[in-house]
């Protein structure tokens, strides 16, 4: 039995991560591989458990630091739980959003990407993905396409101003200089379709 | 405004920390000082919220990883909420239990001590207390203590072989003979008084 392949889907919000993330489980079962769809924070009972905690109460319920221990446990209980059992019998697992989320969100204020890859190491071992494919759209873009979804609708992330989602978006761009081979950028304009063709173009060579 | 002291307890189940607890901050209390006492993990409502998770469930809900993160997170949030806020009007905050717990119960097995002292700088920025009173007790009179107490009630942690309590005294010790300034080792056994008085003498140059 081979192990299964990890793939992430990264970027802004409304950049079509969740979307694709379904469409892209539809191709690969079409071609016959068993596919679990997780996301993060959760993905696992106690990881769940965790998200309730980071998503509710006041937006300055947490502090940036144990707002980073959080998700790095919740990481912890995701990977151990579910992603490793589930590559381990085969399966092929897509996770909406997972560790550089972490690094682009939390590790850019009071922390560090090197703290939050330390916080990784010591809660997960250093586990990585076999490809991150981070999804790219021109400035604006992404936050048109949140807002023709949720309309006045924001969430303690969602409302924030342009230069913060430029300060991601520029930080997930530096991610994926630094380690080209598992993370691309991905042109996520267009139409759905065109998009998925693209991400599974450019998983080619992990498919048995 | 001078800043209050922070002291904590630690030691081993059935050791007299939470009976130690009381009796010093009413021994404080008596000399005019406004004490708070607190616990971990919680001591906070993030906190209190977390140790939830880390006392509800089965024995094995959480990897040693994943709890070790969240330990660190409340105590982040436990120091952010209800320490600083406290020390910095004047008060002193006494704990039962904090950091050392965590390297000696967390700190000795997948993870190291090293580990423990990594989440703890990047959680709470190497915050200390001003001192550390570690209570020992011969071998076996603190299960004994305890087994009085609780009777066949054994909780998630209580409930470990003679072995284990050993490894967890002698980190403590270590851990004593490291910072000799901050954790000072206290004989625990007599009359609960005599025990108090130890503890209200091995604070005097803390006091204004
Ligand atoms: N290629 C596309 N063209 C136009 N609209 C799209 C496209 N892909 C997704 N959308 C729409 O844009 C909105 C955001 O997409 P989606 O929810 O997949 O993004 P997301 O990256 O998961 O966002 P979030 O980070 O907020 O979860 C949705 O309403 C979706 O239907
Ligand atoms: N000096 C003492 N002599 C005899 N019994 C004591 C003494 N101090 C405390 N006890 C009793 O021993 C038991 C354990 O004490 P206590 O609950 O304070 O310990 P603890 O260190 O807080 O334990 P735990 O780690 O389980 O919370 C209690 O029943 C308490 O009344
Ligand atoms: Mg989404
Ligand atoms: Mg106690």
């Amino acid at each position: 039995m081979t192990r299964g392949r990890f793939i992430t889907l990264e970027g802004g919000e409304g950049a079509g991560k969740s979307t694709q993330l379904r469409a892209l489980a539809a191709a690969l079962r079409a071609q016959g591989v068993e596919v679990v769809e997780t996301r993060e924070p959760g993905g696992s009972e106690g990881a769940e458990a965790i998200r309730a905690l980071l998503l509710t109460g006041a937006a300055d319920r947490w502090s940036p630091r144990a707002e980073a221990l959080l998700f790095a446990a919740a990481r912890a209980d995701h990977i151990e739980k579910t992603i490793h059992p589930a590559l381990h019998r085969g399966a092929w697992v897509l996770s909406d959003r997972f560790l550089d989320s972490s690094r682009a969100y939390q590790g850019m204020g009071e922390l560090t990407d090197a703290d939050i890859l330390t916080l990784h190491r010591i809660g997960s071992a250093d586990f990585l993905p076999d490809r991150t494919f981070f999804l790219t759209l021109p400035e604006g873009e992404a936050q048109q396409r949140a807002w023709v979804r949720d309309g006045d609708a924001a969430d303690r992330i969602g409302g924030r101003d342009a230069a913060f989602h430029a300060d991601v978006a520029a930080a997930f761009a530096r991610f994926a200089d630094q380690e080209p081979a598992r993370i691309r950028a991905i042109d996520a304009s267009g139409k759905p379709e065109a998009v998925t063709a693209r991400l599974v173009a450019a998983l080619q060579d992990l498919l048995p």
